[in-house]
């Protein structure tokens, strides 16, 4: 039974427009219509595609927008016909969200969904109205979940329900972050016992990469982060070596593929930079190496690759949060 | 024991300087030294790689040279030491070598040796010395196997023994274009039954990527050439859509996409090109595609790729003659 009511008047961080800093605002957020569910996120985490998007740096995003696709939160209302969740409910929004009809949701090796914003902008729910208004003008969506509102709507397909019990500033994270960076030691790179691995970058994502290769049994995870703060995490979560491409005068893939022979068996870009995604493509073993490219670069980036990089052997893999349907991972 | 001896005076076709024409010349081949194998080459391939080197397009290369790196022969005579050949045996030279002991050569999943052109150049034997002159001039191996020659020298972890039956025209194709296209579908994409494959180019290359295909159980392969001639060859041997890029007035990739739903499974660039290879990057499906990189680029090429099309979940994947080593193919 529908519960949904009234607007509900809230604050929400709104891009106004690209390249302007995130304004905190009073927006109104519209009661789900049937099919869909009002959230009270009460907890959000900051991506750098969040970053990307406020920049302009995310295709077909328009503005003003909310940005946020890393969230938790409590159903507060839901619209006509909504059945797999409740008011009260502790749910995760889907920044990939799951239509459960589409070619790739049938698909159980697949892990998009044709309703997601490459294939088709979701600035706007699927009726193409916002449930976003804020000083009189139309507010767009981000993903269908914009979590930087203290209450967002989103479709039935693109939330999912989580144990009551879970803590929410923590669950949070499984939104994008923690499943983007395990997932893709896990399901996409397929890490093997007693291999080794590199992770550039130690934010959120590459740390969840270095916790996924450990758990995967990595005899070696080289750790490699311009700000050595970064270490001492890194080390505690399973890197077996920290690594400052300042410290040498040489590129870093010399310096990795120094310290292991041939290249790691699998290396993994977790920063979004096309610099870096070259060096960690030509750090892994130039005949059976795989790299796993986990960062989002901004959507105007192009990689100038030398073909002679892959065709020695190499593998490229592209993973889109962890490699494995969220809706499934929770 | 070895049977070496006298210089023998042949025929070869020699490459003087990058960008010149062959030149077919007598030559002098001295005896194999020990470790080595002369041998009497019976039948050549051309490759689109020997069209590289001839004009200066592959790393390394030096000038003059005899190209030629498909071939098949029979054993003339053995430097000392040689125990796995003998003369009058059947032999197919090895355009990557097989060492034994090195970490690639003992890796049942790797197919590389770091005795190969791209770790250490391959213009002079192993002791650094060449087995060939021309009118008083050294003249450099290539990849140790110089197959334009009617008779080279080898070290003997260059060439393997095959069965004394084989027609030699026809074997000499399994040294590169059969088992790189071949193997390029079912070791190193592992295509699987039932799905859907498209074929860049339909040279001897592409049409043995159809072939493997066709072998793995694909139901559906649209071959690509820009020659309509080969399509006839191509659908006999299992292509089940034959296109021509320039009958359409969009991206082939479009029509690739459009004619499948999503994209193939895998797709295969068997030319060299680097905008076919993007073209067939991108007529992969987004989420679950694979694609083949198996022609060579020259040596100079650079690929500028938009990440988007890695980020949504594709995989990219080199291939060096088939993914398989060349010794235990035969």
């Amino acid at each position: 039974m529908a519960t949904s009511g009234k607007v509900i008047r809230c604050r929400a961080a709104v891009a106004w427009a690209a390249g302007k800093p995130l304004s905190v605002e009073e927006v109104e957020v519209a009661p789900p219509k049937a099919g869909e569910v009002r959230i009270k996120i009460v907890a959000t985490g900051i991506c750098r595609t969040d970053d990307h998007v406020v920049k302009g740096c995310i295709a077909n995003v328009e503005f003003p927008v909310i940005p946020g696709h890393e969230g938790a939160g409590i159903v507060e209302s839901i619209g006509e016909g909504v059945t797999s969740v409740k008011p009260g409910d502790k749910v995760i929004p889907l920044g990939i969200p799951n239509c459960g009809e589409c070619t790739f949701c049938l698909n159980p090796e697949a892990n998009y969904c044709v309703k997601f914003h490459f294939s088709e902008p979701q600035n706007l729910m699927p009726d193409k109205t916002s449930r976003f208004t804020c000083k009189g003008k139309q507010i767009h969506h981000f993903v269908w979940i914009s979590t930087f509102a203290e209450y967002t709507v989103t479709p039935e397909y693109a939330v999912t329900k989580i144990d009551s019990a879970a803590p929410l500033d923590k669950v949070c994270l499984l939104g994008c972050g923690f499943s983007t960076g395990y997932g893709a030691a896990i399901n996409t790179a397929k890490v093997k016992p007693g291999s080794t691995c590199a992770v550039f970058g130690l934010g959120g994502v590459g740390l969840s990469v270095v916790m996924g290769c450990k758990v995967a049994g990595a005899s070696r995870i080289i750790a490699i982060d311009i700000n050595k703060d970064k270490f001492a995490k890194a080390k505690e979560l399973g890197a077996t070596d920290c690594i400052n491409p300042q410290d040498f005068n040489k590129p870093i893939q010399e310096v990795v593929t120094e310290m292991t022979g041939h290249g790691v068996d699998y290396s993994f870009e977790a920063i979004g930079r096309v610099d870096t995604m070259i060096a960690a493509l030509a750090s892994c073993n130039m005949n059976t190496g795989v790299f796993v490219m986990v960062g989002v670069a901004p959507s105007d980036a192009v990689i100038s690759v030398d073909p002679l990089l892959l065709l020695t052997g190499r593998t490229w893999k592209g993973t889109l949060v962890g490699g494995r349907k969220l809706k499934t991972t929770f």
